[in-house]
């Protein structure tokens, strides 16, 4: 191939590839706005979050951004409330909305975590009382097998002690970071937990099957004796067949009952 | 008789008798599928379903099938989703619908279970922690006297090693089914339970009252103590008045209840 | 006053006393069925029965007859569904409408306690685990203090052997009634209770706090420790209180929100 | 600055000032009236309240009244049930409207707390088993904190002997009030709660988030072992931060979303 022919390429991919690309990356931002919203219902509708917690996703083409909701109440928040964050948590165009005072968890989540594209926070009642207590919320049921072996919690007073128990700064943020490691749950203790995960659909899920578990879990408890979990072998067996998101199976069956429940 | 007219009287039983049966076997078709549409959603607004979990029915003039719905919330089943399968699980006319990955639950069941014309696959949640603890799920309550005089619960680790903890192929259907033996419930460790009966309003019923039960029966652990349990003789009496479906009483009277709640 | 006046006035009594208390009598007749219709709805509503369970209520004018539903599941219940019954359980008018397999226990309450006006049957779900267990349902909190000093349990086995565990003769009843003897409650061991009263709302009140009080209670048990229970003095004080149905106090307070609830 | 001049300005404060002021107040009083409403439907729809419990907030402009519904259930309450009262729980202008009987633990609370703008009564049912056991109700969580480092409970027996257990009288009223102290909240044994705060809203808040703290602390309880409770440190730190209703936090963020679930 020619020199000159090479270059007119080039010249003509720069031209034709950012027109081609953009109008798909635009439909996936509008797509995942959409899933954004749809979230906050879901979690608020499925009992997650009540007035308090958020849901983020990091930006489909800017890997160094994050949307979330202006802070409200989860279950109220519509379209119009989506602000974009850059990694320090700083509103890239606020126009005055309030912002959440702990949106650190998730800046820290998306510095420290590349495989992750959206974060939860919640104060998922049923985890609270395995914060404060030394019973450790593992996985008895397939659909939480991904808490598998264990869930860590942090504990503010070690990283900060004594404060108002809240992530709000960057520093907070990191220290909660690292309990988390590179497992999807933790929780923070007398407050919540945070979720992570590699898309915002299977978050949700995970959120709402975290919450779940530690309900069965609690049970289990009260009815005495040795528990069987989930094996951490049988989890890698069950998340392997979670990752896609085939229609009529997995997420994709729950998300969509959980979108009508929301809409009701 | 001569044997002309014998010959008349049988030719004529052969052009009548389908065409006078057919209708009453197709409405029996129909009438079947209608129930099986709304035991869908009888067992979503019940909470034995969320979801995941299916329900299915021995065709009614053909043993050697089941109908059971494509892969989709139970909660949102509606009359074309449902497929026709044959007992090694496969679809007679998919078209291309998903199929539920657990499917063999119910095949397996209709295979060795002639007595069985409904099947049902929940995470009903309360008998969960009954299936990873050492307390067995006993009756305390009429209502579902049918689990004297214990349910057995299917270890998939002892029948197919680690694995993914679900029901994907015959031969851990064949497995589960063994442990069931001739029991109307098994629970499945770390997963729900399989329900199956001689008819499919009087399985949801047993599907339905097994969470009751396990409800009644944890808080009954809780409060400590010795518990009185319904006796196996006791249940003999019980059930031999739960065969029949006599307007206003048992199964009837819940069936017109549980539709009217799924409607609303 | 001479002879023929008062024979002219005793003439003139029987003609018009009649016609004067008749329409209030009706009336009376008309304002119980009303409400025993929304007792039915009541209960469903409060979740102290489900499809089974069933209210009754002594005849106004009638103290040898009492009314209730055909068998139906309560929550359905109309004003069509209403059946006059004598006290040993026949119905009057039945018109081939099925009735309640156990309506025993209304008519040998309504036999056995002059100063009970309203029966409710039910398998309110919080109080089969104080059936089957040895531990009492006592009263711990001032709405439900009539349950004071502790509830009987009646066990079928002690009364008539193995059976269906299920009020289904006079005998049965006739036995029930002796071990609630005075009381306001007596529960059913593995099936549920029996409550009475001098009036329809205040039966259905007693019912509902009954179900409240347990679940109460059970929490107490597992918190653990001892418990101050209601004093059967402070009983009698609170109880004092209730008899009357003034307008926004006690009965009636609670009747006007759980009609309301009942209608959405 | 001559004295003509200053008593012109004075004269003219003095025409013009209240001219000026009384909107605001007669605002004001409006303003509070509508959120008295809203927080009786709160309480109900959050499970704080059922028929039982009341709500009341001092006059904004007369601290020496308080505002309150006649007797009704506070679901139903609407802006014609506000009654003013005095400060022994006289109705002002109660033109034969009912009136709660236990109004004697606002007026007692008004009387003694200067601090106090806003007093709720319930019969919260979760709080209930820690007033019967030897359980302290203290916070695990952050939206509790101000339950640390625990809450007192009222022993009418101790004050007054076997009554029926309510407190309908100022003598009964003042005991309670020297139980409370200067806490946010006390329990009354075998009965309920009352919780008090700077302001309606945030008193509301308060009342629903102990209900929400016990149910996880009996949670926490029933896991066994150690808890770790929210240290009194932390609670000034969290509570330093919720005195104020700043738009989209604290506060502000559950009251909107819980006068939206009010009103569905």
């Amino acid at each position: 191939m020619g020199q000159l022919k090479a270059i007119v390429l080039a010249f003509l991919l720069v031209l034709i590839v950012p027109a081609w690309s953009q109008p798909s990356a635009q439909s996936d931002l509008k797509a995942l706005l959409d899933d954004l919203v749809a979230a906050n219902r879901i979690l608020y509708r499925q009992g997650v979050v009540d007035g308090f917690g958020h849901v983020s996703a990091r930006h489909p083409s800017r890997p160094d951004r994050f949307l979330m909701s202006a802070a409200k109440a989860p279950g109220r928040v519509i379209a119009e409330d989506i602000i974009e964050f850059d990694l320090d948590a700083n509103p890239i165009d606020g126009r005055d909305r309030p912002v959440y005072s702990e949106r650190f968890i998730h800046s820290e989540v998306y510095k420290a975590r590349r495989d992750v594209n959206a974060v939860i926070h919640s104060h998922s009642p049923t985890v609270v009382p395995f914060s404060v207590t030394q019973v450790p919320l593992r996985p008895i049921h397939n659909t939480a097998s991904f808490l598998a072996p264990e869930v860590p919690v942090f504990e503010m007073r070690k990283a900060a002690g004594m404060t108002n128990n809240l992530v709000t700064n960057g520093a907070r943020g990191k220290a909660l970071v690292e309990t988390l490691g590179d497992r999807p749950v933790a929780l923070l203790r007398g407050h919540g937990n945070v979720v992570v995960g590699p898309d915002l659909r299977r978050t949700v899920s995970r959120a709402i099957y975290t919450e779940v578990n530690a309900r069965m879990l609690l049970q289990a408890v009260m009815l005495g004796g040795p528990i069987t979990y989930i094996d951490p072998e049988e989890n890698k067996l069950i998340e392997s067949g979670r990752g896609t998101q085939i229609t009529g199976h997995s997420v994709d069956r729950t998300w969509q009952m959980w979108l009508e429940e929301a809409g009701r």
